[in-house]
C-alpha cells in the first residue's frame, strides 16, 4: 500500500509556517506499514491542486491538508468538485454541530460558518470534534483521497479517530519494522567509520539510516518481510550487534527521550533532582519537567543568570567568582553544592557558560561551557567547547549535560 | 522568477525528521521576490529523483537538498550524471579542503571521504566550509539546479554564502513585500469576524493570510507591484488600518518576538526581571534568556516545582498552600512577592497550574493556570483555562503570561 501527502497553502510554501503535519502523518502511516512515496506542498491555486490530485492517482491513499477552514477561500472545494465531478450540498449535521459547539462557548456564529457547511455531495464526511470543517473521504479510480483542515490538532484528531482506523481496516498489511538506536557525543562520519563492516554486511532487505540532530545521531535499522516473528528476531539481533559496536555512544534503544530515561533512573533510585542553571536559563529544568509525572523526582531550580544570584541563592563564594570567573570548574562545583543544600535535593546539575554570540574572551571563547553533576558526597565536572551559535550552544549544553547526568546515575 | 524545492531522503518521507530546510529556503527565496511554486519530498530512488528533476524544468531555479554526504549512498549522484549527461571527476580542491579540516581537528580520514570527492564534471562547485560535501550548481534548458547536503547548517551556509547571492545577481527582481502583524489572545475566526470589511476591501494585488500558532495568530498582508515606494506606502497604510481594528490583540508589527519586545521595555525602564515558575518548569526564564543581551535585564528564577520549594525559597506561606492550594491566586501573588525579595528584582512573574494530563480535580481541572505579574507595590493576577494537552498547556502558559507581563510594563 502506498500513500502520498499533499499540503495546500501559501504559508508553508513561502516558509512562514513549518510543515509539521506531513511529518506527523508520514510517521503514523509508516507505522502501519504504508509506504510513503512523496510529500508535496503547493499553493491555493486550482490548476496546481488539480495537477497534484491527478498525480495522486498512482498511490492507494492521498492525504491532503489545508485549504479548508472558515477564513480560507474555497479554491480547494472548487478544485475538488471538478476533480470528483460532484456538487456542493448543505450538510445540516455539520451545521448543527457547529451551532451546538458555539452556543456552549458563547461565541457568535458568522455567515462564514454557514458557508462552510456546503460540502461535496460525493464525500463521506468525517466529523471533526476539534473544529468547524469536517474531514472528507472521496474515492476515484481505486485511490482514496482524504481532505483535512491544516490546523495540526484538528488534522491529528481526524487521523486518529477516523482516517488511520479506516486505513488499518482496508489494508492487507505488508510488514515493515524499524529499530532506533540513539547516540550522543559523536558525529555521523565517526560513527560510520566504526560500523563500516556492520553496514556493508547488512542483508539487502535491511537498511541503515543516520539521523543527526543537535549533538545526537539516531541510527535507524529498517527491514521488510512477510513473517513478523522472523523479521523482528532478525532486527533485534542486528540492533544488539550495532549497540555492541558503539556502547559508549548509545543512550537509548527505541524512541525514549534522554529526559524520560533520567526520570526512570531517578525514580528507581529514589533520588530527587534539582538544577542550578546559568547559560541554559532554565532549559534543563524545562526539559526534565516536560514529562508528566516529573514532580515525583524533580524538585526545582535556581536559574542564576546574574553573578549576584549565584552568590546569594547558591552560595558561590565571591572569591571564586572573582578569581576563576562565573564560567569555571570551581563555580559549577559550588553551584551543585549550593543547589543540593538550598533546593534540598539528592542530586544536582549545574551549568555556566558563554552562549554567545558576544561575551567571549581569548581564554574563554564563545561556546565554552562548564557543567557539573553531583551529590553531597561526589561532584564530577565536564568542560564543553561548542561553536558560535547561541541557540545551538544552549541546546547542546542541555543535551550533553543531561547525558553527563545519565552516566553519573548509571555509575552511582 | 519561480523556484521549486526538492528534498531527497527517507528520513523526511517517513516522518522521522521534520523538514525544516524547505521552510528556511522558501522564506529566504520569498524575501528576494522569488515565487515558490512547490516543495516536493521524495525517496533516495533514482527514477523518483529523475522524475522530480524533470518536473523542475518548469521553474527557473530548483533547490535540492539531501542525498549527499559521507554516509549516503550515491544514488543522487548517479541520477544527476544521467540527467545532466556528465561524468564523475576527482576534485583535488575539495579533497585538500577535507584533509586540511580533518588534520586540524585531529580526525582520521576514511575512504568514504575520498569517494565523496568524485563530483560531476559539469557542475560548478560551491565550497562548503561547514562540511565535507560541496554544493553543486548545474544548468539545463534555462533552469538552474542547485544540490546541497541535507544537514541544516551546511545547507544554510551554502545558501547564504553562495546560492542566494547568485540568485540575487541574476534575477531581475519583481517586487513582493509583506507586513506581519502578530496577535495574541483570540482565534482565527473571531479575528476574521472583526476584520471582514477590511478583508473584503483589499485591492486585488494584495492578500491577507492567517497563520495561527499556540495562542497567537500572525496576520500577513502581501502585495506585489513594480514601484517599491508606492507599494511600501500602501502596505504600511493597510497595516496601520488593520492594527486599528484589533488594537487589543496586537502585540507586534513585524517579526519581533514577544520576549524581544519585553526585553526592550525592561531596558528602557531600567527594570530587572525574575521569574518564579511551577508548571512551566523554567520555560519562561528560558524564553527570556534565549535572547543575546538578556543578562542586561534578566537576573534569574526560582523554579519551584514542589510545594516545599515554594515555601522555603519563595516564602509562600504554608497556610496559603493548605487553604488555597498551590494552584491559586493567593499562591502566585506570594510567589511574585517572594521572587522580588529573594531574587532582588524589580519585576517578577509567577505561574502555577495543572499542566496535565493527570492531577486535575473537579474545581481545578487540567488546564487551570494562575499567573501573576508585579512589583513590590502592585501585583496583578490572571486565571487561564486551557485544555488537556500537557505540552500545549505549558507553551500557552508561557506565551499568555509573557503577554500579561508586556501589558503590565506598558501600563506602568
Amino acid at each position: 500500500m502506498t500513500a502520498r501527502i499533499i499540503t495546500i497553502g501559501d504559508e508553508i510554501l513561502i516558509g512562514q509556517t513549518l510543515d509539521t503535519n506531513s511529518s506527523w502523518m508520514a510517521k503514523n502511516l509508516n507505522e502501519l506499514g504504508v509506504e510513503i512515496v512523496e510529500h508535496q506542498s503547493i499553493s491555493d491555486d486550482k490548476p496546481q491542486i488539480l495537477e497534484a490530485l491527478q498525480r495522486g492517482n498512482l498511490a492507494d491513499v492521498v492525504l491532503v491538508t489545508g485549504g479548508l477552514g472558515p477564513t480560507r477561500d474555497d479554491i480547494t472545494k472548487l478544485a475538488l468538485i471538478d476533480f470528483f465531478q460532484t456538487t456542493l450540498e448543505f450538510d445540516q449535521e455539520t451545521y448543527d454541530r457547529i451551532v451546538a459547539a458555539f452556543t456552549k462557548r458563547d461565541i457568535p456564529l458568522t455567515p462564514l460558518h454557514k458557508e462552510q457547511c456546503f460540502l461535496p455531495a460525493a464525500a463521506e464526511l468525517l466529523p471533526n470534534k476539534k473544529g468547524t470543517a469536517p474531514g472528507m473521504w472521496l474515492e476515484k479510480d481505486g485511490t482514496a483521497y482524504v481532505f483535512m483542515p491544516g490546523v495540526p490538532y484538528e488534522m491529528k484528531y481526524l487521523m486518529e479517530a477516523e482516517v488511520l482506523p479506516k486505513i488499518r481496516k482496508t489494508h492487507q498489511q505488508e510488514i515493515v519494522a524499524h529499530r532506533t538506536i540513539q547516540t550522543i557525543g559523536s558525529g555521523e562520519t565517526s560513527i560510520a567509520r566504526r560500523i563500516t563492516d556492520f553496514e556493508d554486511n547488512l542483508p539487502t532487505h535491511m537498511s541503515l539510516a543516520y539521523l543527526p540532530s543537535l549533538g545526537t545521531v539516531r541510527l535507524r535499522i529498517s527491514s521488510k518481510g512477510e513473517h513478523p516473528t522472523a523479521l523482528n528476531e532478525e532486527l533485534d539481533a542486528k540492533a544488539t550487534e550495532l549497540v555492541s559496536l558503539i556502547p559508549d555512544l548509545v543512550f537509548a534503544t527505541g524512541d525514549e527521550t534522554i529526559e524520560a530515561i533520567i526520570g526512570k533512573l531517578l525514580l528507581e533510585k529514589g533520588l530527587k533532582l534539582g538544577t542550578a542553571e546559568s547559560c541554559t536559563g532554565g532549559g534543563i529544568a524545562q526539559k526534565m519537567t516536560s514529562i508528566s509525572g516529573s514532580s515525583g523526582y524533580f524538585e526545582g531550580s535556581v536559574v542564576a543568570y546574574s553573578n549576584r544570584i549565584k552568590n546569594e541563592l547558591l552560595q558561590v563564594k565571591q572569591t571564586t567568582l572573582d578569581q576563576h570567573g562565573a564560567v569555571s570548574e570551581q563555580t559549577v562545583q559550588e553551584m551543585v553544592a549550593g543547589a543540593i543544600q538550598h533546593l534540598g535535593v539528592d542530586v544536582a546539575v549545574a551549568v555556566s557558560g558563554i552562549a554567545g554570540p558576544t561575551g567571549g574572551t581569548p581564554d574563554k571563547p564563545v561556546g565554552t561551557i562548564w557543567a557539573a553533576v553531583g551529590t553531597k558526597d561526589k561532584i564530577i565536572t565536564k568542560k564543553f567547547r561548542f561553536g558560535r551559535d547561541r541557540t545551538k550552544n544552549i541546546h547542546l549544553t542541555i543535551n550533553y549535560t543531561l547525558n553527563v547526568l545519565r552516566k553519573f546515575l548509571l555509575a552511582g
